[in-house]
C-alpha cells in the first residue's frame, strides 16, 4: 500500500465514524439542524486533524476506538470554524473545496447554528467519552481541546487575522496570527495523542512543539501554494492573499527564505518524530506529504 | 432582607465571579476579543439560570465555590445565545436589554466570534473544574449542560423557532419549541445542582421535573407579558411575538387557559421543592417571582 492510499484510507475510517455521530431522531427539526451540520462534515477535506491524533495515540498503543471520540469531536471543531469563518460578515466565501458553503446551501442562520452546533457536539462527545472512561487523562484531554479552540487560541488567532487584513504588517503578528488561528488546532491532536497514550511529561511536551511546526509547515506551505500553484491544482482561485493584503511567510520573508525555513523546521520536526515509540513510518511521510503537497 | 434584596445580591455575586474570567493578557486581539464577549456578559440579565444552579446546589450542602465554574459556565451559554440570536441573519435586533446588542457595538464578525469564544470558555472552565476535581460527578454534570446546550437541546428549539415563523402553528410545535429553546437551558442547571450535589438518582428526576416546570413558567409568563405588559415597564415594545407571528401559549391557548397553566405548573412546581431538602424559602419564593414578575 502506497502512502496516499493508507492515508486516504485512514481519511475514510474517519469519515465513517463521523458519520456514525450525525443520526436524526426523525423529528423534522432535528433532521434540519443535523443536515445543516453534516452536509460541511461530510465536504471532504484532508482530515489531518484527526489522522495526526490517531497516528500519535496509536505510536503509544492506544486503541482506535479509545482515540476515534476525540479524533471527530476535533474535526468538528475545525469544520464549525470553516462555516463560521465563510459567513458573509467573514470572510463571505460561496466555495470551500469545489462545494457551496454552508450558508450558500442552508441560508445564513442556519449555518450560524449548524458552527454552533458542532461546537457544542464536539464537547458532549468528548464529555460523554470521559464520562464513560471515567480516567482523568480524557477530562485533561478535553481541557486541552477547550483551550486550544479557545478565545486565547484559535478564536483569537481568527480575531488577530481579522483586524490586520490591510493593515502594514510585521513578523510578530504574522507569527501570532498563524500559532493561534491554525497552529492551536494542529498542535492539540498531538497533545490529546499523548495524554490518551499516558505519555511521559517531557514527551508530551516534546509533541507540543512537533505540532507547532507541523502547524507552521502546514501554514508557509499554504501561502507558498497560494503564489506558485494553479487554480486547477489548488482547487480554487490563487493570488487571494495577496488580493485581501493578508499577511503571509512569503510576503514577509521572501519565497526563498520561506522554502528555507520549511525545510529547517522539516528537519527539527523529523528529529523528534525520531524520538518517539512505535512505528513512524507512516508520520514522517505525512510530514513530506505536508511539506510537499501541490494542494 | 427582602426577597428583592436577596436576588439582587445573589446576581451581583454571580456577576462578580464572571468578571474574574474575563482578564486580558493585555496582547491588542486577546483584549479585543475579550471586550466583546464581556460586553454581553454585562449587559444585565435576572441571572436566573446560574442563581437556581447555585440555590440547588446549597440545598444539597455543596460549597458555593464548588458550584460557581458551572454556574458561570451555563450564564456563558445562554450569553452567546443571545448574542447569536440578536445577529442580522437571525432576529436582527438592535437593543436587548435597552442597551445596543454585540453586532451593533462590536462588529458582526466580532459578534459571531464572541459568541463563539463565550460558548467554548463554557466547556473550557467546566472542563478545569472537572480536571481538577478529579471526581466523575463533574464531568456528568458537563455532559448534561452540553446535551441541553446542543443540537438536540436549545440549538434545536431555535431552528424549530425559526421554521416555525409564520406557518400555521400547533401544541406540539409550540411545545417542542420551548421544551428546548428555553427548557433546557432552564432545566439543566437543576439537574447540575442535583447532580454536584450528589443527589439520589429519584431526587434527580424530580430536579429535572421541577426544571421543566420552571422553563414553562417562565415562557408562558414571557408571552403573556409581550401581551399585556407596556413598553416602559418590559424595558422592550410590546406585541413583538404577534407582529412576528410567532406561536404562543396565549395564541394557541387563550390568555386565561394560559393564566390557569402558569397556576397548575407553580402548584405542582411548589410541591417538588417542598420534597427537597434544606432551606427552601428563597427558591419558593424565586418560583413566585418567576410567576408574577412584570418585566
Amino acid at each position: 500500500m502506497t502512502f496516499k492510499e493508507g492515508l486516504h484510507n485512514k481519511a475514510v475510517d474517519i469519515e465513517k465514524a463521523l458519520d456514525r455521530f450525525f443520526v436524526s431522531d426523525k423529528t423534522k427539526f432535528d433532521q434540519q439542524i443535523i443536515e445543516a451540520m453534516h452536509y460541511s462534515i461530510a465536504s471532504g477535506g484532508k482530515r489531518i486533524r484527526p489522522i495526526l491524533l490517531m497516528e500519535i495515540g496509536k505510536l503509544y498503543g492506544v486503541k482506535e476506538s479509545d482515540l476515534m471520540p476525540f479524533a471527530c469531536a476535533i474535526e468538528m471543531i475545525h469544520t464549525y470554524s470553516l462555516i463560521h469563518d465563510d459567513l458573509p460578515a467573514m470572510d463571505n466565501d460561496d466555495y470551500r473545496r469545489g462545494r457551496l458553503t454552508n450558508h450558500k446551501v442552508h441560508g445564513e442562520a442556519m449555518a450560524i447554528l449548524a458552527g454552533d452546533g458542532l461546537l457544542n457536539y464536539a464537547y458532549e462527545i468528548m464529555a460523554q467519552t470521559a464520562f464513560e472512561k471515567q480516567e482523568p487523562k480524557y477530562v485533561r484531554a478535553m481541557f486541552e481541546v477547550a483551550k486550544a479552540a479557545g478565545h486565547k487560541g484559535m478564536i483569537v488567532g481568527q480575531v488577530a487575522d481579522m483586524v490586520s487584513e490591510d493593515q502594514e504588517g510585521d513578523k510578530t503578528t504574522l507569527s501570532f496570527i498563524h500559532e493561534n488561528k491554525t497552529g492551536q488546532l494542529l498542535t492539540v491532536p498531538m497533545l490529546v495523542g499523548g495524554i490518551l497514550g499516558n505519555a511521559e511529561e517531557n514527551q508530551i511536551k516534546l509533541l507540543k512543539t512537533l505540532g507547532h511546526h507541523i502547524g507552521l509547515m502546514f501554514q508557509i506551505k499554504d501561502d507558498l501554494l497560494d503564489i506558485e500553484s494553479t487554480q486547477e491544482v489548488l482547487g480554487k482561485p490563487i493570488g487571494s492573499d495577496e488580493k485581501n493584503n493578508k499577511l503571509t511567510y512569503p510576503s514577509l520573508y521572501g519565497v526563498q527564505a520561506s522554502y528555507d525555513l520549511l525545510e529547517t523546521l522539516k528537519s527539527e520536526a523529523i528529529v523528534i518524530v525520531e524520538s518517539l515509540p512505535g512505528d513512524k513510518i507512516f508520520l514522517k511521510d505525512l510530514i513530506d506529504f505536508l511539506v510537499y503537497r501541490n494542494n
